[in-house]
């Protein structure tokens, strides 16, 4: 039985992982750390938990905490945690961070973006990039696994065969990307009141949106060279969900079956990835409560142009359910385990 | 491994079966039949299914399907099964019922609520109402299962303790309930176009709606006494999701402490009902997915009444989650199994 | 042209006074009041009036801005305008007040369930109740107007004439209420966050809810009796809107037809009460954005009751429309004028 | 008083025409056409017009109908209109067409992405593409007006200055819009049930959308030269609104500035288009009822592209207010009568 604690449990990301760790029957929850909501019992802040789980949340020393668990899971503001972690609290226990901290390699590019310094970089290099599907090996063995952002995990995913088999443009991708209003978080702010964000919908974050990078950074290796997206986030009225559609123009003599063949080649055999028939639209619902991420596209001779689409579930694939697939491959166990939730529709 | 198979699997109770049955373990899922689906596979009918299920939709005579399976359960609308059901077919299978037709003891009632003619009145003393947490031993012997409504498996659970030990004036009960859209089912009716019901509230069936009798007949027996009711549905915006608010005249004497002591009396144990703290109020969100009813009241000694209130998923609870629910118990397995989701939230 | 001012501009129900105010033809707005947002340019806090209102939120001293205008309206929170109003300042402006601060004549009633005490009791014989169908003439003469709250409103006007003619039992009456979000504000709280309010059904308020002892005064004066009522109140996920559901037991002989008279005698002529058919369920959708109250009802001979069904938008009838309505009458201007707009659907 | 049809009345465009043709002072509905709907009162369609319009819905004969009224507004199925109209029909009365059926001059195009023959060809020509902003002249003049689509109206007047003054490659541009679900019409299908798409985004007619050879027509005009675009519409679950995102390479030299000057040059004088300071985001919520377009956009120097956004209600200046602002252009009223209405928030 694998030990975890949460820290940073009272938010979405930190909920969804209390859900799945509670179905996951390999893992057992030892503490959640809030310090706005130390002493309080969980069941009272997510009381879709009553009479499931009986714990009160902590704000005792994390560096205590991490003795008493195998796995620390921080599902905590940027900045967060690259100011609290070090290598003693390393070799005690891994973690898993949901954060931006360690995602990206260059200290300068996430302290341009994130208008942060940086309280860690030493580590930054022991850090891998959670996204199973691309770095499991590397993920096999780390102790510090930076878990992919929700819009990244869509848009990389939805691009990366064609990027690293060279078969698009690399300075044409542009992604345009809608989130549910999960993503935004727990904390109350009128701008995510249900009267400001209901019947409505907007970009946000245009030129600016902090995912951008890290999009780039993993493209550019897929690529072996420098990829720059614009990548503009959506916000619509709905609780989960993160749709991506990307579009790119194809480099000469790219066709449909090349773009299915790269697909194929590096998703095939994944469980977590389902390939959509040719020209099927993906919609975020048929992920919803699940670890999908479901893709599909749509090549446009007239233009020259692939449409490239992604759907999953923010706080699952997104966050949650990614976090609990890189603890299943980095404690070498099924990599589904607790992960077989059926997309629920309606 | 019971083997099972569904009559009208497309509509949105047929659906949460699929899903709940691929994930039971105990089960396995041999024909889907629909009319008008037959020859479509599902997964192309409920994309949320594509690479979970590979079956297409059947519709051979289900005289002879029901040889195939142990099990047949028919999410159907009112007035199919009983005309199509005889003795032949109830003995090769056990039938759970999601529609009306054997729900209703009184024949007469049924056909004056419904606007319909029973087309077979012998069987209906066999069946068994299927509230699990009421009934439970004599679904254990039933080959015809009668699954309760939505609605009344709300409203009847969370008055049933009151009027069982006589707490509250048998002719004061006012129910009003509202519902989530999916209970309107899947078929194409402007009414239920998003644009006819998001931001609206609506009552319905104003003294009309067909699950009164059942609610009526069903407390009745409770009481040992004619219990009528007023039953005032309401349509509001969100998917899933049956929340009953219901007020009664207190007895003399009844106190706090005496409802409490009838719910503990009668659900103290169940595990798929959760008493919330004296005074809060369930929410549908904190049900939604999983299995649970969760029941809270309070008394109004200024007017002396109680205003008890139940919540739950109307596809789970009010509908698929009981019906697995009965085939655990009919069949001898574990009562919960395949039914243990964590609410999700958000 | 009437001048006007709005205190607690920045709220939904002072952005919905701007809104019909600047559409009206016969006022004009002097100034906005906010204390947290005096200095910002009211087009920043609700950018719909982007290139439609050029003025700045204001914290002037209130005393003094009175004097520049005939009437204020005050959206503020309950118990600030009676801590702040004086006699002086009556005489310089009439107040239209969307409080609860001078609703209700009992002192000892309003700081029991509002748990402030008054700030200034001697004013509240002067004011008058402004339900405008039932008080019309005391409205006329009034400096100071206590606007209705929007379940209130809409629980009163559905229940007023059966109360006046004495056609159902006074101590039967349960009221259950839908509302939209926007009633609870435009505060930054967890619990009116998207994700909080989306996808659910609650009731809240249970026994306690504060337009309780609002709707029994005005009943109580109806009826010339004492009427005490179980008012529930729920909160449905969307932006508009309040319905109301009253049962009540019907005094003996009181017909179908006795009820649509009593509608009749009070609201024939009313051109913001529209009487459904008898039998039809209003719905809250056809009253968006616009002044009027629809009306239904249905006689369950059955039980002996009857179901009385009021829809309204809170934010129109139920706050600021009412409040013009209430200004028209005041300042003698035609009834409805800046308050023809019709319901938009969908 | 202009005496205007409605053919269609009974979908949402129609709905809405209705809605402001009756609040528009110089205007008179005679007839509201449908086949369907004949001899039905059209309040018991749309009951938010209860006691505001009395009149029954008819399918006397259109040719007859005509010479009742001085304009014909046809909210109805692409290819109904051009097999209907004739030159008799338009010397009758005048023609305002909110199908595409005459919007695009290249019938082999119409023809090509409707996949329909065009019934009248040779009227055509005669017709006016009725972007009020871009065609007043030829608008006043017409008597056969195609009243532009929903999407288009928004993508075409958001990049419209861009391209005319030549700041964009043309061959660069790519749009990708969001729709709320009225969009889709008021037909009963399975595919726009509240429970489909609400709590769902999804992109459609990819790469096949029947709004792209508009778009690409008017802006082709506009360039002088051809332009070919990518247009990825989506539907996201909320009622009315258009949001547009279009992404475009900057041509050498193009600044900020210099687009402004642009937007400022075409717009600065319109009433109906709102240019939103530079890099804020329109949203649709904040013309809602309204027929405001907000524009806003950014430049991202790093990757050379601008970001354009606009935002408008589909029903309104995507549809049925367009249609009044041409009504108006066309009979020299003032071009904003009954226009006027403030965006609606919440």
């Amino acid at each position: 039985m694998i030990k975890a604690g949460i820290v940073g449990a009272t938010g979405y990301a930190g909920n969804e992982l209390v859900r799945l760790l509670l179905g996951h029957g390999g893992a057992e929850i030892k503490w959640l750390y809030s310090r706005n909501s130390a002493g309080t019992p969980y069941k009272e802040i997510y009381k879709n938990f009553f009479q499931i789980i009986d714990m009160d949340c902590t704000d005792r020393d994390l560096s205590e905490l991490v003795s008493d668990v195998d796995v620390v899971f921080t599902a905590t503001p940027q900045g967060y945690l690259s100011t609290v972690l070090n290598r003693e609290m390393l070799n005690k226990a891994r973690f898993i961070d949901l954060s931006a901290d360690y995602r990206i390699k260059d200290i300068g590019v996430y302290e341009k973006w994130y208008h942060l310094s940086h309280g860690s970089p030493e580590l930054v290099k022991d850090a891998v990039y959670g996204l199973c599907e691309i770095n499991r090996e590397e993920i096999r063995k780390t102790r510090l696994l930076a878990n992919p952002g929700c819009f990244t995990t869509c848009a990389i995913l939805t691009a990366y065969p064609l990027v690293k088999e060279g078969l698009i443009e690399e300075k044409s991708i542009v992604i345009n990307a809608l989130s549910g209003v999960s993503g935004a978080g727990r904390s109350a702010k009128v701008q995510n009141l249900f009267c400001e964000v209901n019947e409505n919908a907007k970009a946000y974050g245009v030129t600016t949106h902090r995912h951008t990078p890290e999009i780039e950074e993993q493209l550019s290796i897929a690529a072996g060279k420098d990829v720059m997206v614009n990548f503009t986030p959506h916000l619509v009225p709905m609780q989960r969900g993160i749709l991506s559609t990307i579009s790119a123009d194809l480099k000469a003599g790219t066709t449909e079956d090349a773009i299915s063949a790269a697909y194929e080649k590096y998703y095939g055999k994944e469980q977590f990835i389902r390939l959509l028939p040719y020209g099927e639209c993906p919609e975020t619902r048929h992920t919803e409560g699940s670890n999908f991420v479901d893709i599909g596209f749509k090549v446009d001779s007239r233009t020259g142009r692939a449409i490239l689409m992604g759907a999953l579930d923010n706080l699952v694939k997104g966050a949650a359910g990614q976090a609990v697939q890189n603890m299943n491959i980095m404690f070498s166990l099924p990599e589904s385990q607790g992960l077989t939730a059926i997309p629920m529709v309606p």
